[in-house]
């Protein structure tokens, strides 16, 4: 198919001048000047194979900066990859652009792509440039993790400890304060959430922890929808305590914006890419000390227990699951 | 992030009536219930990876068959495994859908795939859906192949025969036919070619001679910017005929329809899907009876030279070789 070049740049520019430095030089990438590229294959490794599409208007919003675009673009990706057990290893990308885009729009682009690429080591194995109305970015993520420590969503056990990475809502907040609801609380906080939406770092805890994991997925259907994939209709889960879930600091913002922002809205929402997962109670000490090396925040936020349903302190059922099915 | 659900079909729906059935129960794919799937990986083999990305109005238009979208999603990608000397193994699909499609449409586009998987052997690993104006289907395709058989586009030598696989420009006619240029030809001949433009076939003749040829690449971009790859700026080709490349009927049409099509815009048209390739003299009897095993029409249509450029009978260059550059 005879390829339309861009109003102001050709796709042999764009792979040339921006795309061709991202390969890192990998012998498999044929230099992008091949049919295709190959992945060398691990002894008793798999290939975790991903891949997630995001679009101007659902995930993002053409006026972002193009770094948060690549930053959602790799964090959603990444994020599977760590639920997995798997660490990064290579990429490829589609990109749709549109006349809105211009050669500085993609230079910023893909200088946060190698960026990203630099701090968690992986390398652009390949990909396609089409054109098309609005922007969209579609990227396949290959990660290798040794075949016994694949992670499951749903190989947890009554009697398993409940986790969370991180925190919950900074990113909900930042979503909220970009579309302009106000909020009362200081510049720096605001700037802060913000951030936490446009720029969103996943947790590769799961890669670390793998071997002690029994079950993990990462929240980004929100936290009621994922932890209910871990629990499969199968077993339940009984919660500490709803608000460990999130930062005091996020839950004083709460407090004084009561009819702006619930706990509850927060539970719903995706977008944090912290894990959810299980282990063995007798992980307890090991699980707190792997996250206290890589400087990892867990919480552990409950117990999976034999009665179906979410619970909170053992007693009240957690009402109104929705979960939102996901395709991989 | 929260998935919008379609106005008509949720996302779920979606996955469970239409797209579980494409995994083939593969292991791999968790049936579509985790974070991402996985690959096996064979000893001494190399997973070749290749994505393309087809977009309406520019590959395909809105009211073209839903199986011949799916087809040409297929073709694509396979095309380019078969130029690397692989086979078929897996494959995940981003779905960028709008309003204009419904469960009927969705149903044609996926029974094609399935028949596809069926013929050429792979299975559906994973895959995001998510809304867009237009519609538009990515894939990456995962073949495999051993190490050493694995082919580039660059690496034949002066002597070397060059050959093509079946004949060129079907589509390019069928392409004509279908923007409405009236071809003077018989009916069923009009149908033939409109059907090689929306059904195009892969060539898969790379993964069966990968251990005799020296060189490939599918001829997707046009057959002088294809062959241009192969050549490399570093050897020329002597053509023996051109008239060679397309077959006679195609020939027959041409020579009725002067003013309206010539051999040299079906020359620059790529979308015929065959294969370029060379191969050491020696194994010419070997080419011709795999081809003839396989039933795949074999032309050796030259043979590389020193002097570089690409010439007709050995002695005029052929100029204005325009190359449409790919990103892998």
């Amino acid at each position: 198919m005879k390829k339309k070049l861009f109003d102001q740049l050709s796709e042999k520019e764009i792979i040339d001048k921006l795309l061709k430095r991202l390969n890192f030089n990998k012998k498999g990438t044929f230099n992008f000047e091949n049919d295709a590229g190959y992945l060398s294959n691990a002894k008793n490794y798999k290939t975790i194979v991903t891949t997630d599409c995001i679009t101007e208007n659902i995930d993002f919003f053409y006026n972002d900066p193009p770094e948060s675009i690549a930053h959602k673009l790799v964090c959603v990706n990444l994020s599977d990859l760590s639920a997995m057990g798997s660490l990064p290893i290579a990429y490829t990308l589609n990109l749709s652009l549109n006349s809105k885009v211009d050669l500085n729009w993609l230079k910023r682009f893909t200088n946060r792509l190698f960026k990203l690429q630099k701090k968690y080591n992986f390398y652009l194995l390949g990909g396609d440039i089409s054109k098309s109305l609005e922007l969209s970015f579609s990227a396949n993520f290959f990660g290798k993790v040794k075949s016994k420590n694949i992670l499951s969503q749903n190989k947890c056990s009554v009697g398993d400890d409940i986790w969370i990475t991180g925190n919950l809502g900074n990113s909900y907040l930042g979503y909220k304060i970009f579309k302009n609801l106000k909020i009362n609380a200081l510049n720096k906080d605001l700037e802060f959430y913000k951030n936490s939406y446009l720029y969103p770092t996943p947790c590769m805890f799961g890669s670390i922890a793998s071997k002690f994991i029994s079950a993990a997925t990462d929240i980004s259907d929100g936290f009621y929808g994922d932890l209910n994939k871990i629990l499969n209709n199968n077993v339940g889960a009984s919660l500490i305590k709803k608000d460990f879930l999130i930062s005091s600091n996020l839950r004083n913002i709460i407090s004084t914006n009561k009819s702006k922002i619930s706990i509850e809205d927060i539970l719903y929402w995706g977008d944090d890419y912290q894990l959810v997962f299980t282990t063995n109670k007798k992980f307890k000490n090991k699980i707190n000390s792997l996250g206290k090396k890589n400087n990892i925040k867990l919480t552990k936020i409950g117990t999976i227990i034999k009665a179906k349903g979410i619970y909170e302190d053992s007693i009240n059922a957690i009402k109104n699951l929705s979960s939102y099915d996901h395709f991989s």
